[in-house]
């Protein structure tokens, strides 16, 4: 669709990004690597990785040390890390109960993290974003350099429309059709890209990268409190529907004689796993939140028959509605997030269970079922690799721009330059 | 993770197999098109297109003639059009109660076609294959010259390992476990690449290339008969998980107190959605296959209560499955095929009213639900589209090899080139 197939100049110069990017992924996703290990994983020839490096050491993104090389023959082969200061994003994560903003660096490392409380139940658009924007200014103000900042991510409970972050419904916040993209751009400064995706999509994106299901192919993560989503990463890549809509599994129909869903439905999945009936089930409050859930979970532990009752039964209904999703997503591992990581020890034998009654035998011998990894900050630090993910595309584009490093005055310091 | 990027000579070997193969796809799915819409389709320039269009005459892949080009200021840009016997592929299908086989050539056209009656029932392996490899011998002796035969593509109602065309489980063939793509390649011969798929994944396929899914990005077909299929297109390519067992959308559990499947499941959909209930509603025989569905359909078009009333319920229950599947998967289109398609004018309105009450308004402003387009014949036209696919993939592999077009003596001459 472009002429640069027929440019020759033009082509070399897009391989050449091509590559800059290939590297760069490398050393964001596995950290320090030696260059003969960047020469395995890229293909790309020690001469090519030995420019590229370059470039990249000039612009500020890696760092190169010589390895000790103990044990191995030959000349070392230097070691080459992400420099973490080096491309920055701000992560942003909407909870029902909670709110966070956190700065990571290229390879993931969280530089600063700030989570609070926040009562649960409906607040207004502005209200969240101006707390959002505080929680920034207070990472922001810990460093006490100007970081290069070149996207934010953002993570909330509810059906996103991702072209621009338009929140379609997230019924705990009470929301419908909420800009959050654009006021978030408002508040925040529009010089940077600002990225708005659902907590679940995040949360599955966080695992494959940084956690349980890392270097998966196909998962499907389960995030569940009051509500529950699903994200979904095919073939390493985040699959969410047509325009962003997908993975909302808690509005899977299990129950025609269950009880009404805040959706509207009827006998939703969420209405049987969720929160609410958990706490229900166990007889006990269901405005209580996470708390209320521990509790639940200690009782369980030390052997409270209603406890164990109300967990089984949920474990049931997770059963029964992950047999579906099996049926038709087909995936290797379901990962367990949010209240589904707190009970999984409680409810992992009746799920497997359920499953070998309810799913197909060829999908059911393929897929595994864990808790994941990185409990309530999976969203967050989904976030952050959504926001990341532009750079690691094309590393170049900020390559290109030396001079504005020096000139810039604020941590919003490079230009949108996605599109 | 090849050394192409590096070998310039390499890489405008690679380049050529691309933009060849680009031609060729917009040949094959547009039909004919002037040398100036390929330049607009593909992006590439006038001169690289002439050597390249050269280069498909010489193959026997296309054919070029001056086109009338009137109103048209200028010279005229010559008409370019696929060669539908230059590249050729069998397509077989396996019903519950049919058989067919076709010879489908680049562009889609359907050379040759024939359909037998099966009794429906269980059938072993080595029957059906049979009977398939001798409709193949019908439709290869009705062509007076030899076609060049460059794949096999297979549907089965039945789950379906893709690498090798192991069939898992196709409960109303009584297949489980059942070697279909190694048992085909033993009686048709290994020369060529032999593809088995899911009849739901090929109709999706076939309704977006040559149906009334023309061009949508991500559809949802629904395939039912006895047993009830998804196939899946997202971005234009199929989805069907990590080993090919997706879309068993049949099996999502729909109903707690309902019947017990064939799956050993209790309350799938397809209890609730397929033939079998839908008869059974209208109080007629279970046994009876299409005609009794389809005098079930007169029935209600001559307004008889009871068979208004069972469609009616069916209806019902397909909205509530699909609104799980709306939401799960936000697609733009879904396209009823098999059953559905021909029940879809006494459905359409009830399903619609489900959608509004149990989906979630985002996706379900953007989700339109229309009948197919190509009938019975979804799945063969979907097979040959999967046939085609490595053909489309990377042409040049086989115009390189013009010397084994000159010295073949069967169908299948050309040796077998797809990993």
């Amino acid at each position: 669709m472009t002429s640069i197939r027929n440019e020759p100049g033009l082509r070399s110069e897009s391989v050449r990004r091509a590559n800059l990017s290939s590297i760069v992924r490398e050393l964001h996703a596995a950290g320090p690597l030696s260059r003969s290990a960047l020469v395995r994983r890229t293909g790309l020839t020690r001469s090519a990785i030995r420019g590229l490096i370059g470039e990249l050491v000039a612009g500020g993104l890696v760092s190169e040390r010589r390895s000790a090389g103990i044990g191995t023959p030959g000349r070392p082969s230097p070691l080459v890390s992400p420099v973490p200061d080096g491309a920055v994003v701000l992560a942003l994560d909407i909870e029902v109960d909670s709110l966070a903003a956190a700065l990571v660096g290229l390879g993931g490392e969280i530089l600063e993290h700030v989570r609070i409380d926040r009562e649960r139940g409906h607040s207004s658009l502005v209200a969240i974003v101006d707390d959002l924007a505080e929680l920034a200014s207070i990472v922001r103000a810990r460093r006490s350099a100007i970081l290069p900042e070149i996207g934010v991510g953002v993570a909330v409970p509810g059906v996103v429309r991702r072209a621009d972050g338009l929140v379609s419904m997230a019924p705990n916040l009470g929301w419908t059709d909420q800009p959050l993209g654009s006021r978030l751009a408002h508040v925040l400064g529009d010089e940077v890209p600002i990225t708005v995706a659902n907590e679940a999509d995040l949360g599955a994106l966080a695992e494959v990268r940084r956690g349980v299901a890392a270097g998966a192919d196909h998962i499907l993560f389960l995030s569940g409190e009051v509500g529950v989503g699903g994200g979904l990463i095919v073939d390493g890549l985040p699959f969410h529907g047509v325009a962003g809509y997908g993975g909302e599994v808690g509005h899977m129909p299990v129950n025609p004689r269950g009880e009404v869903c805040n959706c509207g439905g009827v006998g939703c999945w969420e209405t049987e796993v969720g929160a609410v009936s958990l706490l229900r089930r166990a007889g006990r409050s269901t405005s209580g939140g996470r708390a209320e859930i521990d509790a639940l979970v200690l009782d369980a532990a030390a052997g409270a028959p209603r406890a164990i009752a109300a967990l089984e039964e949920t474990g049931r209904w997770l059963g029964v509605g992950l047999s579906g999703l099996i049926n038709i997503l087909n995936p290797r591992l379901v990962v367990f997030g949010g209240l589904f990581q707190r009970i999984h020890p409680y409810v992992a034998a009746i799920v497997d269970a359920e499953l070998d009654r309810h799913t197909l035998r060829a999908p059911r011998r393929l897929v595994r079922v864990v808790a994941g990894s990185l409990g309530a900050e999976a969203p967050l630090v989904g976030a952050a690799e959504l926001a990341l993910e532009p750079f690691l595309g094309d590393p170049a584009l900020w390559l290109r721009q030396p001079e504005m490093g020096a000139s810039r005055n604020s941590t919003i310091a490079i230009r949108r330059v996605v599109a």
